[in-house]
C-alpha cells in the first residue's frame, strides 16, 4: 500500500463551536491537526479576553496535545484596550464579519471606519485581521458579495500597511487574482469544498444543503483559479478548512444554515485533490509551512500525518452532523495519526 | 370590502401528478382554474396517445367542470404518427424537455434535429410547442442554461414559421428581449414565483428548498423584467404557474426536487404582484386573455373568479406538500370560486 506522510500542523479556519457541538466535532480536528485557528462567532461570540480565556479553556478541557489558537471578533464595539487583553491571554487574531453576511453575524461590522482604533492596535501588537470578505449589502447577490468586497479589503490593506491579513474562503478568480497583486501582508484560506464545488453542486440538478457554505461555491473558471492558486506553491494562499458543522435538522430543512462540515475528511480530500493536480509535492506547503509562516508560530515539526492510498467512503453522518461527501469514496486515508518522522 | 373579479381563465402550464399526488393537488388548480395545460412529465411519463386518454380519464375522474388540456412529450422516439394520434385523443400540445434538464426529463432530446419530423406533424396539425428552455449541457451552469437555450429556439423558429411555439416558464431579461423580438407566432410562459424571487431567495442567506425550481430564479434584473414583461400588456407573455408539487420529504432533505407548488396562491399572489405594479387592469389579460388567445380555445366565459382585498397566511402544509410562500402574507383571497358574470 502507498504511503505518504506530511507534517501535522493546523487548521488555519475552523469552527469548532461550543458545549455539546464542540463534544461532538472537535475529534476529527485533533486527529488531523497540531491545532486550529478557532472562529470566534460561537453563541454567544467571543468579543473580550474573558470570553478568549473562557472558551480556550472549553477546548483544551476536550483535547490533549491540541493548540487552539485564538480569535476574537472585532466590530464597532472593540476598544484597543479589549484587543490588548484578547491578545494577553492568547488570541492571535481577530476576526471581523461584515453585518450579517453569515453565521452568527448580526453584532457584525457596518462601518470599516469604526474599527480602525482596533485594526491600529493589531497592527501594533502583531496580531493578524481575518476578514470574512463578503460585502452583505442587499443589492448585491450572493454571487457577486466577494468581488464586492474586495475595494473594503484595499481600503484596509492601504491604511494599515504593516497589518498581516488574511481573506478567508476565498471563492472567486476575482479574490485570487486580486491576492497576488496585494504585499506579502496579505494572504488567503482557501477550503477543500471550495476546490471541488461549484454552484451547480448546490442547485444544479438538485438542492443540496450540505454543500451550502458562505461564501456560496461559484462558477467552474472560479474553481480552477482557486485549484491552481492552491497548488501554485505561491505562499500566499494556503490552508483553512472553514468546516462548520451543523446538525442534519437544521441544514434540510426549509430555511438551512450555511456551512459544510469537512473537519473529517480535510487532509484526505486535500491530498487527493493534489494528487489529481500532479501537486503532491506541494502538498504539505499548502497544508501546513505557509499557514504556519504567515501565522509565524514557534512550531516543531516533530509529529507526522501519514495517509495511506485506500478506499474509503464517507459516513452518512457523524454524531447526527452529515459530513462533506457523506456517502462518496475518498481514494486516500488516515493511516495512523500519530508517528515520529524518521522512526 | 374591496373585491374584484377576473374571468376564471386556464393555468397554462401545470403538473398536476398521477395517483395519490393527483388526489393532493388537483382541487387547489380547480379551484382557481377552468382547466390547465397538464405537463406530461409524470411517472411514468405521457408519451403515446394512449397515455394522453389515460391521463386524460384519471384527471376528469377526479374533477367535475374542469377541463385538462393534454399534452404528450417529444422525444427522439415521437414519430409523426404519435404525434397524430394524440392529437385525435385530444393532445393540443407537445412538451419538450432537454434531457436531463428537470424532473422526469431522463428520457428527454439531444438533438433537436431528430425531433423534426413530429415537429412538421404538430405544425401541421396546429398543435403548440412548448419548450422547456434550458440547456443542459454540464459545462454550462444552471445560471446561464437559459440564455444558452436561445440559439436553439431561434433555429426552431425559422425552421417552422407556422409553428406556435412557448418558451415555458422564462427567469431572465435575455429570454424576455428574445421573446419580444421573436414573431407572434412565438409567446412565453411567466410563472408567479419569478415574479418574486431572486438567487437570493434560494441561497442568499440560508437554504430554501420550497424556492428552488427549474429554471432557477435569476438575478433582480431579470426578476425586473419579467415584472415588467407580464405588466406590460404585451400578449407574447401570459401566465402559467408551472406549480409543480413534491411531498416535504423531497425537498427538505439532502438532495431537494426541484418545483414551487404554487397552485394554491397562484391567483391571489398575482393579484397582489399587479397591483403592487399599478397594473390591476391588465391582470385579466395576463392570466387568461392572452393564454387563450396563443391557444386559440373555444371559450365561454360565464364564470368569474371574485377576489377579496384581505389579508390571509398561507399554511404551512397541504397534504404534507409545503406551498410557495408558507406562512407568509398575502393581502388578496380568493371570495368565491364560482359567480356568473353579472349576476
Amino acid at each position: 500500500m502507498r504511503l505518504i506522510q506530511i507534517k501535522r500542523g493546523y487548521d488555519f479556519h475552523c469552527h469548532l463551536r461550543t458545549g455539546r457541538e464542540l463534544n461532538s466535532v472537535v475529534a476529527f480536528t485533533v486527529q488531523q491537526f497540531n491545532g486550529a485557528v478557532v472562529m470566534p462567532n460561537t453563541s454567544p461570540p467571543i468579543l473580550t479576553a474573558l470570553d478568549v480565556s473562557r472558551y480556550k479553556k472549553e477546548i483544551l478541557d476536550r483535547t490533549s496535545f491540541f493548540e487552539p489558537l485564538m480569535t476574537i471578533q472585532i466590530n464597532e464595539k472593540t476598544t484597543p484596550e479589549i484587543v490588548e487583553e484578547a491578545k494577553r491571554v492568547g488570541a492571535v487574531a481577530g476576526k471581523v464579519y461584515p453585518k450579517g453576511v453569515t453565521t452568527n453575524s448580526q453584532n457584525g461590522v457596518t462601518d470599516f471606519r469604526a474599527i480602525y482604533p482596533a485594526l491600529e492596535k493589531m497592527q501594533k501588537l502583531g496580531m493578524l485581521l481575518l476578514l470574512h470578505g463578503e460585502d452583505p449589502w442587499e443589492k448585491i447577490t450572493c454571487l457577486d458579495r466577494e468581488k464586492v468586497f474586495l475595494p473594503t479589503l484595499y481600503g484596509i490593506v492601504n491604511d494599515f500597511p504593516k497589518l498581516k491579513i488574511v481573506l478567508e474562503h476565498i471563492t472567486t478568480e476575482a479574490a485570487v487574482n486580486f491576492i497576488q497583486s496585494l504585499p506579502n501582508n496579505v494572504a488567503a484560506t482557501i477550503t477543500p469544498h471550495h476546490l471541488v464545488l461549484t454552484i451547480d453542486d448546490v442547485i444544479g440538478n438538485f438542492i443540496k444543503p450540505h454543500n451550502f457554505c458562505k461564501p456560496i461555491a461559484k462558477m467552474p473558471a472560479d474553481r480552477a483559479a482557486l485549484l491552481k492558486a492552491a497548488t501554485s506553491g505561491n505562499p500566499k494562499f494556503f490552508f483553512g478548512s472553514d468546516s462548520a458543522p451543523h446538525v442534519k435538522e437544521r441544514k434540510e430543512c426549509s430555511c438551512g444554515c450555511a456551512g459544510v462540515f469537512n473537519a473529517p475528511i480535510a487532509i484526505p480530500l486535500l491530498t487527493q485533490i493534489f494528487e489529481e493536480q500532479g501537486a503532491l509535492k506541494r502538498l504539505e506547503d499548502f497544508v501546513t509551512n505557509f499557514g504556519i509562516r504567515f501565522y509565524n508560530l514557534q512550531y516543531e515539526a516533530i509529529d507526522a500525518l501519514v495517509l495511506a492510498k485506500e478506499d474509503w467512503v464517507v459516513p452518512l453522518q457523524y454524531n447526527g452532523i452529515v459530513p462533506f461527501m457523506a456517502g462518496q469514496t475518498l481514494h486516500w486515508k488516515i493511516g495512523y495519526a500519530y508517528q515520529k518522522i524518521g522512526t
